[in-house]
């Protein structure tokens, strides 16, 4: 789509940079979060860059997984307005009221009633991949790492890879 | 948003491991599945567990790749209501019946009519990263990992590849 | 779900391919695009290869990560029909002319007014990790890599780590 009418151009590349052909390590670190609403969204930026730093790692890839299906990781900008937006749209798109099995106590034992918690959680994912540059997680100048509550008050954790040289 | 109100804490953190500076490794498996119906979900775990093992790498990353535009690989939890909100939730949100160019023979020579197929395949994702640690992926104690079939019957392929030492 | 009627077989597996314990290696790139349309799909598809190409990496991982939260990328089939269709799908399923608090002066510094695009490139990702084999990126017959522009005309970057022996 138009594709013709793109001018794709090469503008700038850095230069090569290959890391030496040795010290492949893997960090391994769980980090927790008590949320205490329903829906709540927390900045894990600064908290994954520290795992980043103690690892010693310069150049590979970080590697977040939350170990909860009724939980999200994912990227956007930090800002309170759109945050809101973010929550509004995320339960506008999948509605706490309408009917789901999941929900039914003819069709299911869970409890929670949370079928929406796990619906949200699938659409934004668990799992995020991100490169470690220079020691750190690369980010754009607007990109936070947003951890997504969908069902707290609770206990979350993440499970952080860090991989490289 | 509500970051104010959040009480984050590292509650636990477990110790440091890093694994020896030595023998990375990549091991590659294509995984295969007929499928039998248009829309069908298939718990991939314990297929995904047996290629790790297999791989005789204990700490890293397998990655997931189904090869197909009209399939996807994600995380949630394996219960039978559940499965079946996931399949109300991803027909109602992406509509088959809604006029979609691709099926239309005037831009497209598509015979399949499959744009919906193509539309879920792209909102759930092809490809899936996770951790693996003590020769095991590393899933929660709800998360299981799901190959969803939006354009059967077919034969499907995934690649899976695991990388670390 | 229908787990029970899905019949799973392995038709085939590749030959156990195990790379040799020596030489990872870390590659990394900025790709640049200048986009001339506020929502553009772009094929980024043989521009990715190229840099995997260059890295001289034979087996590893490629991940992408645009550096702007309102782009994304993500895989799907290059059909202009369809391209037409993810288009449409898109801005339907968060509509711009809603009300949202990131365009609104009362709440936000946001001049751009552009909440839709953030929530498109929330939704469809900005991060992708897909597998090397054979010095090239493993994509199925129609799986493209397309970088979509959710709030152009702008100049995007992506950064580009190819990982592995």
């Amino acid at each position: 789509m138009n594709s013709a009418k793109a001018k794709i151009t090469e503008i700038q590349a850095t230069p090569e940079e290959v890391a030496p052909a040795s010290g492949f390590r893997v960090f391994n670190r769980i980090v927790d979060w008590i949320t205490n609403e329903r829906t709540q969204l927390i900045d894990a930026t600064e908290r994954i860059n520290e795992v980043v730093r103690k690892s010693g790692i310069r150049n590979g890839i970080v590697h977040l997984q939350s170990l909860h299906t009724t939980t999200a990781v994912f990227i956007n900008e930090w800002q309170d307005a759109l945050l809101h937006d973010v929550r509004t749209f995320l339960e506008d798109l999948v509605q706490r009221g309408d009917y789901w099995r999941h929900n039914d106590p003819v069709y299911s034992d869970c409890e929670r009633k949370n079928a929406d918690s796990h619906l949200r959680g699938m659409l934004m994912g668990q799992t995020l991949c991100l490169q470690v540059r220079n020691s750190a997680v690369l980010l754009g100048s607007w990109q936070s790492i947003i951890l997504a509550e969908f069902d707290g008050p609770r206990s979350r954790s993440m499970s952080v890879q860090v991989s490289g040289v």
